[in-house]
């Protein structure tokens, strides 16, 4: 959807690793976003994209000279930018769970956690990756770990349809303070993003204690919960000016493949931990503070997660 | 989905003029059978279908050999037949409406129609077609015409999919008597099946009516209706061992491409005039009568079309 970030730069530099031709799609797809959601806001930088793929680019063909050409890496063959009437050729792109249109729908996977609260938003998604797939035929796929959902909806669709690609998953691309890359960061401002840190902390926490050789739901999930509960308290606590106020949607232990809620961790399939928190918008702005773009007025949703290896 | 009829072998036949490969898909899609329909019951009849593709390869190759190879025919090179369980690698296949699985929905053309009594048919052709679209990446696809709305499904859902084959349509193939060839023609019998020849003459009193030059919905449906009307009070009125009665599901005038319902033709879009009629159980049936498979319990649904062509 461009706008891109280390987490896209990530993937492209994973795809030309792999590939001898790497096509970048950026198209904001408006099926996914549901009617009151942030379409028309949702950041566009097409200027900005294009100069740091044609940098990236250059970086690959440089890198290819030195090498003699040999073990080149890939190059950027293309940016695949179409219009909606070549993507939604007949109908206009509803954003009606009930509109009508051709769609790709995945479910039950679709209406599990990021689903639950964003109805259409999966189904966008599949149907304009089946769309794009069948334009480009592309050997390979490359989607972020950030987006977990999604990255288990797109190999369900691959598999179910038997598209003819491979789904390949980069790591989740990270600020130095931690917090996972996404194309949204640019509306929390420093206040809520040092807060919204929250989600990937409590998240590690869980982590330890799987890593820890735990396996039951609550004694992995405790930890997660007691974090976010003592900050979300510490900030309800404080001045309007100083908070960050968020609410927890949730913290998810589940299967890697079904996306269903464990009660108990299976060691040799491991498990997704994963969890979306929003951001209120910020309260009592103070001159001269950096309340990101949209002056904090944007609620902010945040996921993030982590993947629970099998042993 | 097999228990092939001449309907079928003229497909494959045109399959094999227009290409060198001809694959043959015979799986019953247990996805466009409705919870209350016929799955269990639809003929299969796979070892006369593999004898007459047999039969069919062998005078292609005749044909070919004769023409020296110029100009040879296509052969059929597979029976793509495929199980339940490469078709649906994940979830079981569902029947319900609301149950989940991976799909393809075309809508509003799936609720249109066939799709007013059978909801979850066209989201079973169009998922399982889109499988079979990208397993065997076919050149092209030949549907027949008799299945009119399906057809309009699948050119809907390689436009909007972007999917890379070209869809053909083959005409309508009929019985010496007219009635359109159906798999599901066995299980009629003699006398039910003389009557069901009421829906095709309805629709050809229709035509007549467009070629003569009415536009209007009303003119052209009438003569339809009236045909219709009068066979059926005339069976009502029969003794039971004597008369198939039926009902009429709809007769249709419809635009082409949306399948929406038509106040008046335009000339230079043509129409698509169609009809379904359904067959009631054969009452008191008599020793000896031809009754069809299922000794005529079996209620049997009719449907046939006629385009109108633009002038």
């Amino acid at each position: 959807m461009g706008a891109l970030h280390e987490g896209h730069i990530s993937l492209i530099r994973q795809a030309a690793r792999e590939n001898t031709d790497v096509f970048v799609s950026i198209y904001v797809n408006p099926t996914q976003f549901g009617v009151n959601e942030d379409l028309d806001s949702y950041p566009r930088t097409w200027t900005e994209d294009v100069q740091k793929l044609r940098a990236l680019d250059n970086e690959f063909a440089t890198a290819s000279a030195e090498n003699g050409g040999v073990a080149a890496p890939g190059r950027i063959s293309a940016i695949f930018a179409p219009t909606t009437k070549v993507m939604y050729p007949t109908l206009p792109p509803t954003s009606k769970i009930n509109g009508n249109g051709s769609f790709v729908t995945i479910t039950p996977l679709a209406n599990l956690l990021e689903g639950a609260s964003r109805p259409v938003f999966f189904r966008g998604v599949a149907t304009v990756c089946m769309k794009l797939f069948n334009i480009v035929t592309p050997e390979r796929v490359y989607f972020g770990q950030k987006d977990v959902q999604q990255s288990v909806i797109i190999k369900r669709m691959v598999k179910d349809f038997h598209v003819g690609t491979e789904v390949r998953i980069g790591p989740t691309v990270r600020d130095l303070d931690g917090l996972a890359m996404s194309s949204r960061n640019v509306y929390l401002g420093a206040r809520r993003r040092k807060v919204g840190l929250v989600l990937s902390a409590a998240l590690k926490q869980a982590e330890k204690a799987y890593i820890a050789g735990k396996r039951a739901r609550a004694e992995i999930l405790r930890a997660a919960h007691k974090i976010s509960t003592a900050i979300s308290k510490e900030q309800e606590s404080l001045h309007p000016s100083q908070r960050a106020t968020f609410e927890v949607d949730y913290i998810s232990l589940a299967d890697p493949e079904s996306l269903e809620e464990l009660e108990t961790v299976d060691s040799s399939r491991g498990a997704v931990l994963s969890g979306a928190i929003k951001m209120h918008p910020l309260e009592d702005p103070q001159p001269g503070e950096d309340c990101g773009f949209g002056e904090g007025a944007v609620p902010v949703r945040l996921i993030d997660n982590i993947i629970l290896q099998p042993s």
